[in-house]
């Protein structure tokens, strides 16, 4: 029963689940060289796991299990904190403050920073063909090294911050930065759901929809991070707020006002439901995580 | 005959093959996009394409071809240009020429270096599961991803990076120096080898003999790399001689002085000739290289 779904309890166990594979990944290495401690602390930091949970729930949609789809769920998350590492830098973003404690280039230092980043990328990669794992079979697991290569590369994430540097100080049309954020944050979470659903058995069908309801989702998460960096409250999230006004960014609040971007983020999630009406219960944790998304505090 | 091959020709004849496919690879895309053009600018530039090279000759020493080593030459071609990129950082080792050209930083910006060299990075990995090559088998690329990965990652070359940059005004021993080189340059030409003669079908002993070759003529090529920084001609090299005594860097030649290193230079390409013993002709082109490492000037 939807109404049933305990979303707090089911992002637990997913949690729980990836912070399990991610101790155990670092256990076994020399935790006392400064790329691996650089790398745990990233990894380690108060993350939300956004993207192993959608992995992991994609799955499940197409009645598989959370088992099925570990390697990419493991490797999102390591692509994911690479990402955050070097948005951070100060070439980049220039953050001092992720998750609530300092930065990796401000705990560490700049190289370091760079360097951790590089290693978790590559890290994400090494994951996917780790032989522990008897399943899935190579032609899936090679089908998830495209999926994700291509997300997190030139034509998805990279570009996205490309032109998010870019557009410093330009004023963006809406249509730009939407096309910008579909690749800057969109294009991981769809490779979530759908090396998730594939790696799971689900049908070509099943995996369209669920590429659609993940650009849906994927864009309403962009619009709230926006909105909480209007309104949102420091000590919750772990940054400070304000930032973007700040520094003149091109966000949903200051291209449409702040009503017209919660209305804009309440339409996404109503579109990325109906995308999951071929899905039955086994898409649950999936329609509660689309309603988190907007009504997350940080 | 060995006499009789010309390195020259075969080094020419693989460099058109990889730059070949390194322009195709360009081609497909919007060239005025800004990480496409500093991504390109990077690939692009005066490469002596070893990797790719010892990549295809492996392959051949085997009886294959090079056409059974195309996706992991361009995959640890473009590896190998990250790495440069992201080592010429000015939170690395600052470095403003290049294969005689401005650095990538330079020519564009630190930012755009940074997600250029991330970029390299990840297409390197989308690239081995191109659909566009019916060979290898999945399982067969699926372990050229691996070999890589952890050549390049934490405990390869990221870890020789982050070694180098510690070892900064320290004095290491030689055995130090050698593990740091080891892993820095060593482990990415060891996967050249390996996945060459992997994907065209060496046998395992043909494998473990190709690895120690690559052991000692990547070592080799370290130690020749160090004597060129003393004794070098900059106009040849297109970048700076003298750079690592400036820099007090640890380099053979500080600690062995120059003919020792010469020396050492010798015996590791004597060794790695002998690991050559059990192959016939097929494997002149290993020999060739081997020599070449330590013969040339630039």
């Amino acid at each position: 029963m939807y109404n049933s779904f305990h979303l707090s309890d089911y992002l637990g166990r997913c949690r729980e689940t990836i912070d399990t594979a991610l101790v155990d990944l670092f256990d076994q290495v020399d935790q006392n060289r400064r790329i691996v401690a650089a790398m745990r602390y990233a990894v380690m930091g108060n993350g939300k796991r956004l993207r192993p949970i959608l992995c992991f729930a994609a799955a499940e949609a197409v009645n598989g299990s959370s088992g099925d789809a570990i390697l990419p769920a493991i490797a999102l998350e390591l692509i994911h904190t690479y990402s955050l590492i070097h948005d951070d830098l100060p070439a980049m973003d220039n953050d001092s403050l992720r998750r609530g404690n300092p930065t990796c280039h401000i705990a560490f230092d700049e190289a370091t920073a760079i360097l951790a980043g590089d290693a978790l990328l590559t890290l994400a990669f090494e994951i996917i063909t780790d032989p522990a794992f008897s399943a899935p079979a190579p032609e899936m697991r090679l089908g998830a090294v495209r999926i994700i290569a291509q997300a997190a590369g030139y034509q998805g994430m990279v570009e996205g911050q490309m032109r998010d540097i870019l557009a410093e100080g330009r004023r963006l049309s809406i249509d730009a930065l939407k096309s910008s954020h579909a690749l800057k944050t969109g294009a991981l979470i769809r490779a979530a759901v759908e090396t998730g659903a594939t790696l799971a058995g689900g049908s070509p069908h099943q995996v369209k929809q669920l590429r659609q309801y993940a650009d849906d989702i994927g864009l309403a998460f962009q619009v709230t991070d926006d909105i909480l960096n209007v309104e949102g409250d420091p000590d919750r999230m772990g940054k400070a707020v304000g930032t973007d006004a700040d520094r003149q960014k091109n966000t949903y609040p200051a291209l449409l006002g702040l009503d017209a971007s919660k209305t804009l983020a309440n339409t996404l999630v109503s579109h990325a439901l109906s995308s999951l009406d071929i899905f039955d219960h086994s898409a649950d944790p999936l329609r509660a995580i689309a309603t988190y998304i907007i009504e997350r505090k940080r």
